[in-house]
């Protein structure tokens, strides 16, 4: 799983901060949080087809997270894309799209599902699912987490064939999960495999201010990318403007348990983040601050 | 008076380019015509303040020309913009503004003045006016051009003291085409000033097929840019979309008398468009290709 942030600038862009964005790859899908204006030309710049774009999941309507959508949906029409895309909002994303749609006179080549969303389960798909909560900002915004299921444990060919399961179709089974007969023994696939290995997990948390909930949503998340728009000596605008701070950032993934923390979302003041950096690692051993076109290669878990 | 182009790319951005947009600099304020996805990071980059831009001229609403303005309305906001915004363009644009704005909240913090265009004069002030005539694309578009009016001569300070005029107030009133009363002398302006000099002109195409109505809507301007989206082999195409080859801009700009031709809205397939120059320079002798950040800088004609 493989994560490429496409525009890290918060409310304005910057000569070297496009608008928020973060596209996830896993399975030969790219998944979209959030569309800031500039992204479609992140995606090209960092040599991601936006024709593998299948979901779409944006935390609010404000204009710097959304509006990027609009080109995007445009340029899949001209690609002659025929998949379906899956866009998912809060309420209000379904007469945005569809207002320019019919303004904007998209004919869209594709067919376009907009689903608002709950919190709770978005999407469930066969290897993973993703969950929204409702974050803290001056609009209704949500956080949203990926967690791929649990896999099968490493499968031991020796331990097989020492039972007498001849490789195979039966070997498959055993990989996958089912019991098979070898003459009159039954064979478990916990004899021949190893633990089930723990899936990846990813947590955005949009434009949010701290809170526990939020703590208790990311909980044991691999990656957490959560709003750092301030340091500390902007903690006041960052209330004002239902924003965090890199150090509350921290705060939140060293009570959740977040392996790694990158910080996104800053404000155009800072033409250097180092000082945020600074600020977070003080509470989170593990802190990076993103920048555009940034890769981040999730591993499996031991 | 100076042009920065902000996009040039057509439909769809690339890694070189972004989508349209041009500005037109002149008398401490920013003219945009048209405002593709990137724009407003693109004046960033070009070291331009959106601040200063006063107006917006929108050719047509397909979104790779107007999806940008969005964006720029916001940031203006967040810059706390006081002073109105006046934005024109064809039928249509009223309805996919003012959905924007309600949909995506934005507060304005100024005033917003949208205005649709008919053919003729839109806006005329002091120094300039912009007219409109309409292209031929696949929706309605317009074509736009600025002329500076006509300035006085050079002022020669040497005739003014020989015919008796002091340095001051009366040297101003001659610059400025008034006469004034030495004793019983009336002295008038044209014995002080050299032959009134010619306003400066621009022709922006948009996207269009060319036609004998742009031949004669851009008459003899200073510099003329106009969709050049093919190259000869994809002729077909520009038929079939509604666009120009770089031939037809040099056959546009040579029967408009265009002192220069810049052409721009490359499509995407174009890596290197030397082939287009080349195919432009063989009907007009004065070609560029814009490319994102080029500025133009337009003297004064003798």
């Amino acid at each position: 799983m493989r994560v490429v942030f496409l525009g890290t600038a918060s409310s304005v862009p910057t000569t070297q901060r496009g608008l928020s964005s973060v596209a996830v790859i896993r399975g030969g899908e790219i998944i979209l949080f959030d569309v800031g204006e500039g992204a479609q030309r992140s995606m090209i710049i960092s040599n991601l087809n936006p024709n593998k774009v299948e979901k779409v999941f944006i935390t609010h309507l404000h204009g710097d997270h959304c509006i990027g959508l609009l080109g995007l949906m445009q340029t899949l029409s001209m690609m002659l894309r025929e998949k379906p895309l899956y866009i998912y909002g809060p309420r209000g994303i379904v007469g945005f799209l569809n207002d320019n749609i019919k303004h904007l006179k998209f004919h869209l080549t594709y067919p376009l599902h907009i689903q608002n969303v709950k919190q709770g389960v978005v999407v469930r798909e066969k290897d993973y699912v993703i969950k929204a909560a409702l974050a803290e900002h001056s609009i209704k915004a949500y956080a949203y987490r990926l967690d791929e299921f649990e896999r099968p444990g490493v499968f031991y060919p020796e331990k097989a064939l020492a039972l007498g399961v001849p490789k195979g179709i039966l070997w498959s089974k055993l990989q996958h999960g089912e019991c098979v007969k070898i003459g009159d023994k039954i064979i478990r696939p916990e004899q021949v495999t190893g633990p089930k290995r723990r899936g990846r997990s990813i947590g955005i948390s949009g434009d949010t201010r701290p809170s526990s909930k939020l703590i208790e949503f990311f909980r044991g998340v691999d990656l957490l990318i959560f709003d750092s728009t301030y340091g500390d000596e902007y903690a006041d605008k960052a209330v004002e403007n239902f924003h965090s701070t890199a150090k509350e950032a921290g705060i939140i993934a060293k009570e959740a348990g977040a392996k790694l923390l990158a910080l996104t979302h800053f404000s155009a003041r800072y033409d250097d983040v180092n000082s945020l950096i600074a600020q977070a690692s003080a509470i989170h051993p593990n802190v990076t601050a993103a920048y555009d076109s940034l890769i981040i290669d999730i591993p499996y878990p031991d």
